[in-house]
């Protein structure tokens, strides 16, 4: 996809972000279950949230306090959604902004407010207000893994990922950390980012940087322009490097938004990888669409048909479940007599038919791996989109059957 | 949905209607895999088919067949979709036709050829025809559940079902056998029916009765349009009732209407509730909506979520998770503040939130039972629409992995 040179072998703190993760008991693991993440003053942060008409409680107040302030916390639970509570719901979160701002002393619309979990319970507001003194307390550069953990709800491993940019007027650092669960239909509750740099940039072009980054990362792991009811991704920008985006060059501009959406990138697969019960990440690649929509209809199209899914938990070449997916996808002018489609690089349909080269030997070691490569080219135009998806396994029905009990 | 007052408790012959099986080897397992329905000269045939641009041999050729002939013979084989070869497929399919053809006498587009199973695997045609006199031999007007059992794939139980109908110029008799497999996304191979009537009707009548009648049936249990590459529905009027169609009365050709559009409802639901793995009948009905193409978006949406089919497998009364696909729903205009949802007949979600009387035992017991009813009313206006679906399981996945091993 993109070049990803600025990776680091570790996780980054920085400057100017701290973080802290305790056990507030929302979960009923023993587990930490509570994050709170400080910016410094005169950092800049911009969001993007769930468009999802059934918004969460946190939502509605995050967007809100987004566009009338300058965010100084942001305060995380998983274990509890707060969402199809109505008014409550608004009142459960306002107050733990309230008690966290008497606490820290800014006011309670610099707070920002996210949860993940269950649907319709109640937010144990007691619980989360009794253990911001402890997590103010906490707060620390190197919080970033403890908060990652924290924010979990089905995942199995933590998400987190640093970049370092070099530029003319010295390092840019970036960290992320991610969490999400559920991938076929992230229907909830499902897909919370946040991500932290030292650059000096305003709410602005922040904005800009998060926007045109997601539709090649969290959006291109999500179907339907699904989003949950408390889908959030946050870029925080504390400006202690020095380094002012205003002041830098093009290409130097290039390399700081290419590592970011590098960085969400990575986040997002990690988040498809550890899609529930998921044995394998799934990549669908669509090329020589009429549009960059087109292509990414068929991609997602494919990438959420359960049988696709199970074929590719199998291990299965079953490519007539793959075309029959791009058959039925809304798409004008597609001749199936033109498609061509690869699975890990090993050519299996084309001229309406089975390729004269298909070997099953060869398209079964393609889908060996963690990682299965589908590539199908519809001869239509110069357009593209990948969309990463989950194998659907037993376990994944298990996962969701279990969730509430 | 509808009255359905004249279903009969065993399964018709319908008069000019002959019907045969035969286990031809094309599946591997030891059952029949071969059927042959024979309609009597001076009868009408229409059917609809696929609208997935990836289209079987035999579909290709059915549809041409029925555009230019009146269809004297059905040939349907599971275990080999006959998809996915390009000319080889369409060259084995019309061989069938004309070694057909030339047994009985008639011309080869009379004869109409149907596949399911398997995409990409070449359909075995000296298999076929080697076995076309012992079919022939056997034709018989009771031979309806053994040609309900040959067309079968991953079904658990033929299905097969009968209407009696009694009209002042006598009773109107007809009788339906379907197969259909994979429910979530019917991607393939998915759904084939066939049902006969001694009605006396022209092809334009039929072609209208059946069209009408897919919409709140067959289509009711397919997702976004889906439709795979062999789907396939035909209705047969044989007119050895002597009830002509042309000659009833309005109120008598809207019993008959009913009773053919129940008996397709009742086919349709047979096939949901026989999804692969299911373990119960999800019936998704939405009202107040807009309009009626919104009404189906909705409960579509709803009965396309995998956390809302494993809920009802788990017999757990989610409904955040119900919420949450309405809320993505693509619908304008939706007020979730205004939204009523009820299982079961229990109301668990209005005025934005959790009911007020909303009791958990009392919404377990809603989804206790084979068939779960989930309904949403939409405050937005006067449409409404059923999707059936089932849950998912473990076992739907287990089938899926297995399919082609």
């Amino acid at each position: 996809m993109m070049a990803d040179d600025y990776r680091t072998s570790r996780v980054l703190a920085i400057e100017g972000v701290r973080l802290a993760a305790v056990d507030a008991g929302i979960d009923r693991r023993a587990r930490d279950d509570l994050a709170l993440i400080e910016i410094c003053a005169g950092g800049a942060v911009a969001g993007v949230f769930t468009r999802n008409r059934f918004t969460a409680a946190p939502v509605v107040i995050s967007e809100r306090n987004l566009r009338t302030a300058a965010a100084r916390y942001l305060l995380v639970n998983s274990g509890c959604a707060n969402a199809g509570l109505g008014d409550a719901g608004i009142a459960a979160a306002m107050r733990c902004c309230d008690e966290l701002a008497g606490l820290t002393g800014v006011p309670a619309n610099e707070v920002l407010p996210f949860s993940t979990g269950v649907i319709g319970a109640p937010l144990p507001v007691d619980k989360i207000v009794a253990q911001l003194p402890r997590l103010q307390r906490g707060l620390a550069g190197d919080g970033w893994s403890a908060a990652a953990a924290a924010i979990m709800t089905t995942d199995t491993v933590a998400k987190c990922d640093s970049r370092r940019v070099p530029t003319a007027a010295g390092d840019v650092l970036m960290t992320g950390i991610a969490k999400g669960s559920g991938m076929i239909h992230p229907d909830m509750a499902t897909m919370l980012a946040f991500i932290a740099t030292d650059l000096s940039a305003g709410k602005e072009a922040l904005m800009r940087l998060l926007g045109d980054g997601c539709d090649d990362s969290f959006n291109a792991i999500t179907v339907d322009g699904d989003t949950s009811s408390n889908d959030a991704c946050v870029l925080m920008a504390s400006g202690k490097s020095g380094v002012a985006w205003g002041g830098l060059a093009d290409d130097e501009r290039g390399k700081i938004r290419d590592a970011l959406h590098a960085l969400m990138q990575s986040l997002a697969k990690a988040i498809a990888r550890d899609g529930e019960g998921a044995t394998r990440l799934i990549e669908v690649r669509v090329t020589q669409a009429a549009s960059k929509e087109e292509a990414r209809t068929v991609a997602r199209t494919i990438a959420l048909s359960p049988l696709v899914k199970t074929a590719c938990y199998a291990g299965d070449p079953n490519w007539g479940r793959i075309i029959a997916a791009l058959g039925r996808s809304p798409v004008e002018r597609l001749d199936l007599a033109r498609v061509r489609c690869e699975i890990g690089g090993h050519c299996v349909f084309e001229n309406g038919a089975v390729s004269p080269g298909y070997d099953e030997q060869l398209a079964q070691q393609a889908m060996a791996g963690g990682e299965i490569v589908i590539h199908v080219a519809l001869a239509c135009g110069g357009h593209g989109a990948v969309v990463w998806t989950s194998d659907l396994t037993e376990e994944y029905v298990r996962i969701n059957v279990d969730y509430r009990s």
